[in-house]
C-alpha cells in the first residue's frame, strides 16, 4: 500500500477568486511520481479555527498533509500558529531558523525586525524545510509539512522535502483516445473495468470540431496489467 | 450576512495530476460577483463513500454546495448516486430529463442506450439544471447543486443556475501595489487591519527584477469603508 496524502491550501485569495491556485496541481504531479497517493485536497480561508480543524481532520486521516500558504510576515499569515495548535505543540522563535533569516537579511542589507522574526517561529520538534528563494523556511511537524503559497517557493520547498519522505509504487497510467461519444463506449468500458478490479479506468470526454470523443485513462501499479487492459481496450475500439 | 457556499470537485484525474481543475477558480469569481461567500473547497476521488461523506459534511455546514464532475454515462460517473444517498432520497430516471436527452439524441441521430439513459437519473425532488452544450442536465437537490466537470459545460450550468439563487452583498475589493518587502510593511499593515475589523486585508508578495514587493488587497461589503482604509494605506506607503 502506498502512503496517502492530502493537501490543504490556505488563503482567502483563492476562495475570493482573486488568485488561481497552482500548487495543488503541481503537488499532485510530484506525488504521483514518487508513489504517494494524493487522496484529498481542501482550500480554506485565513481563519484560525478553520485551519486548526482542517489540519486535525486531514492529519488524522492520511500519512502526510502538505499545506500551502500563510507563512509570511504579515498579520494574515497565521498558518504556523494554527498548525502548532492542531498538533498540540508550542510555537516559538528557534535559533536555527533565526540564523537562516539573519544571514539572508544581512546579505540583502535589511534589518531583522519583529515582523521578519515571526517567520523564525517553528513548532516544537519540527524539522525545517529549506527555502532557496527567500530564506524563510517551511517546516515538518509530525506528518504535516508546512510550505509557502507563492508557487515558485512552494515548488522549491517540495523539491527539497520529497526526497526525505518514503514513497511507494508510482502509479502508471496510459491514455487512449476514442473518437466516439461516451454514451457509445460506456457499456463495453464498464465490463472491461469490472474485469480489472486492480486498475482504475477513467473516461474524460471532449468535443472537437463538433464531434464527441473520450480519452480513457487506465491507471495501476502493475505495468503488465495496464498494458494488457489497454490492449483489450484498443481491440474494443479500433482507431 | 451573505449566504455561504462550498465547492466539491469530484474526480481521480485532478488528484492524480492528469488534469488541472479550473472550475473552482471560475465559480469563486462568479460567487463573489453575486455576494455568495465561498468558504471552502474540496477535491475528492471517484469513490462512493468518500463523496457521500463530503456532501453530507459540506451541505450541513453551508447554505449551498456546488459539485463538479462525475455525471456522465460511464462507470466512473457516480456523483448522482452518491448525492442521492447523502441527501437520503431515491434516484431514478425521470421523464423530463429523459425527454431532454431523447430530443438531443434524435437531433444527433444516435440511439438512446442504457448508458445514456443513466444521465436521466435524478434524485427525488430535484430541480434540473440546463446543459446547453450536451443536453445531459445537472440538478439541484436540497442545497446541493450538481454539475458537470467539463469546464465549458460547468460554466454554462453555473450561468443558468446562479440567477435562481438568492445572493447577498458582493464583496468589494481594492488592490494596492507596494514596492517594499512584506517584512517592511507588516507592522503598519497589521495596525491598519486592527483598526478596520469589518474589512479583511491580505498581503500577497511578489518578486520582480530581484526586488521584493507586495500587493495588498482590502475587501469588504461597504465601499466607503474600503475607500477610507485604502486612502490610509496609500498614505502609509506612498508610491
Amino acid at each position: 500500500m502506498n502512503p496517502t496524502a492530502a493537501i490543504l491550501v490556505i488563503g482567502d485569495e483563492i476562495l475570493s477568486g482573486r488568485t488561481r491556485d497552482s500548487n495543488l496541481h503541481f503537488l499532485a504531479q510530484e506525488l504521483a511520481r514518487v508513489g504517494i497517493d494524493l487522496r484529498e485536497a481542501r482550500v480554506v480561508p485565513d481563519r484560525h479555527a478553520v485551519i486548526v480543524e482542517a489540519v486535525r481532520a486531514l492529519a488524522g486521516a492520511h500519512d502526510h498533509v502538505f499545506t500551502s500558504g500563510g507563512i509570511g510576515p504579515t498579520h494574515d499569515d497565521i498558518t504556523a500558529d494554527a498548525v502548532a495548535e492542531a498538533m498540540g505543540v508550542a510555537l516559538s522563535v528557534r535559533d536555527d531558523a533565526r540564523a537562516v533569516l539573519r544571514a539572508h537579511y544581512d546579505r540583502m542589507g535589511v534589518e531583522m525586525n519583529e515582523a521578519r522574526l515571526r517567520m523564525a517561529r517553528v513548532p516544537e520538534g519540527a524539522t525545517l524545510i529549506e527555502n532557496p528563494v527567500s530564506a524563510a523556511p517551511g517546516f515538518s511537524v509530525g506528518n504535516v509539512h508546512v510550505m509557502a503559497g507563492v508557487p515558485r517557493i512552494f515548488e522549491a520547498m517540495v523539491a527539497g522535502l520529497l526526497p526525505r519522505l518514503t514513497g511507494g509504487t508510482p502509479l502508471l497510467s496510459q491514455s487512449y483516445r476514442i473518437q466516439r461519444g461516451e454514451g457509445e463506449i460506456a457499456g463495453p468500458l464498464s465490463d472491461l473495468a469490472a474485469a480489472y478490479p486492480d486498475l482504475t479506468m477513467g473516461s474524460y470526454p471532449f468535443q472537437q470540431n463538433g464531434a464527441f470523443g473520450a480519452n480513457v485513462v487506465i491507471r495501476g501499479a502493475d505495468g503488465a496489467r495496464v498494458n494488457e487492459a489497454m490492449t483489450r481496450l484498443a481491440a474494443l475500439f479500433p482507431e
